[in-house]
């Protein structure tokens, strides 16, 4: 009697079980995720690699992108790869289980989605993103509910009775703290600061992670940050706060900001502001788009008609050029937008 | 057979016994801490109120200073005041007993230590600092492994068998939040976590209190954050991070800057970074400094000698102009200091 549906309550056992039972009885496994891993991504095949481990399997992690140099400790205790177009198979080695972490859309994992599709391996996901419809995993461990995917693994191995490494442990904080902000977005819930303090009690230190993952900075970023923040202009009566970076200007003030993040925490600071929007020029004729709001404005339906998307509070879209011209078109766009709903106090 | 030793392991039941016992004994209390009172001062301090209120006692929060409009939220449920020069005994009504919260030095109370001292009431420290010494509490329950004062609270109002009302439990999160630096210092130990997730169970939402504390910045603040980076400067092989902030210039870029943990978060986040040195121009003629480190190199050994101090991490001075002079003086000091020892890696 085991529940067909994808979404899970925490407490649910079914599903666990038909995973452990996987884990359990194959030999050979691939972990694989989305393109460009997060944190959560990685933290999760990380731990899972650790409860594979554990139990004499075979583990290869291969990702369709190189690992992101944030999270290059990780790398010490987990294999991370990244599929390889020069090398036969992408550089895959045979196996007998695919699990797929921190998504359940294949086509969202790049170039090694084929060599899945042409393998005639056991698809496993664990994800915690809102199920698709109309894609067909052989095992589904799938829990929106859940604030990170390595919430998941964390589950399964206390399930099967198995002790992590404290690297594993590191790495499912990891997963919790990249998902959730640092605990401040709003799927911070119980479990995620219960699955932190037992964390920290397997010897995690919080303050060391941190300074791993987020002062790591080249001594150019503060002044990146100074020169996208010299750019900052207000519209829909304060309620929209944009920055643009632009190339030259960087280079002109020999500054540098390869992550925006610590930009758009400050601009969502201001208490009138309801989203931001930061214009980004990467290649020449590009401009990268990065959305976020702190309320009900939806970035998300905002950049779908500009082919980008996202989440409600957090978006992203890449056109082409010429910068000014477009990014005033999607200015104009999220005006009308704000200025059709009244402000959220 | 009770302990004499002020450092209680979190555990020990006597201390906790004896101030229940205080608590339901008497009948009027006062309830203050340390000038300039912070999050965590303000958060035990309404958890407390709390408490005495559902023991159906007299309660009144006088503090030293003014309420920093940042925790004005938390007064639409806790009565806070401030000690008032113009009124009869600085509009303190009568008390039995006075609970001082974040702080075991009396002078540190400013005007209200004052009335205490001329009071014959009973005096009871709520602390989780370094306890100093020679100083006489009637009750004391201190213990410096505890991440917060506002977690001691919790714990005695968990030993009395009380439940707190959801503004108590937000209150004690603000406590658990300003101390760990949003669980990202290393005093972010395993029972901040489980304290965290019990105070969620409870209905806290760390995103709402998180946008209460840090997103109601007025619109100039972005600018000020800019306006401060573009001041910066390395010494000490680029081990010694440097700002400065000067009025003439924040009011030629129209921009704001009440609180600068932004700048220093930001500078901080820098690899080569060990220290942070924070110049600013507030009053004409004198210099605040605010000094961080992100590791061994002790600032609060560093400013003594200019009258400040503080913390191994965090220290503070305010020191007569000329600004560039003074700044300097402070500089040199601190290049010394960091060229006479190895980076730390």
């Amino acid at each position: 009697m085991t529940s067909k549906t994808s979404t899970q309550a925490p407490l649910a056992t079914a599903p666990y079980e038909r995973v452990a039972e996987l884990l359990r009885s194959r030999d050979r496994f691939l972990l694989t995720g989305h393109v460009r891993a997060d944190g959560d991504c990685l933290g999760a095949q990380s731990a899972l690699f650790h409860v594979l481990r554990s139990l004499g399997k075979s583990v290869q992690v291969v990702n369709p992108d190189p690992l992101d140099p944030r999270y290059e400790f990780l790398r010490a205790h987990t294999p991370y790869t990244h599929f390889d177009a020069q090398r036969p198979e992408g550089g895959i080695a045979p196996f007998d289980v695919a699990c797929v972490l921190d998504v359940s859309v294949i086509e969202r994992c790049g170039a090694v989605a084929d060599r899945i599709r042409a393998s005639k391996a056991t698809t496993c996901v664990f994800d915690h993103h809102q199920p698709s419809t109309g894609q067909s995993w052989d095992v589904e461990l799938i829990d929106s509910t859940a604030p990170a995917t390595g919430v998941l693994v964390h589950r399964l191995a206390a399930r099967m009775g198995i002790s992590l490494p404290v690297q594993a442990l590191e790495a499912i904080f990891v997963s919790l703290t990249t998902d959730t902000g640092w605990f401040k977005y709003s799927n911070t819930d119980r479990e995620t600061f219960a699955v932190a303090s037992e964390l920290v009690a397997g010897g995690v230190d919080p303050s060391v992670i941190f300074g791993r993952l987020y002062q790591t900075n080249p001594p150019e970023f503060p002044r990146g940050v100074g020169v996208a923040l010299r750019t900052l202009r207000y519209e829909a009566g304060g309620r929209l706060a944009i920055v643009s970076i632009r190339q030259a200007q960087m280079a002109a003030a020999s500054a540098e900001l390869h992550d925006t993040d610590e930009v758009l925490d400050i601009l969502r600071s201001v208490g009138k502001v309801d989203a931001v929007l930061l214009f980004r020029e990467n290649a020449p004729g590009r401009v990268k788009i990065s959305a976020r709001s702190k309320g009900t404005f939806d970035v998300n339906a905002l950049l779908k008609p500009f082919g980008g998307g996202g989440h409600l509070r957090a978006a992203g879209a890449d056109l082409p050029g010429p910068f000014e011209e477009t990014a005033e078109r999607v200015i104009g766009a999220a005006v009308r937008t704000l200025e059709a709903s009244p402000p959220v106090t």
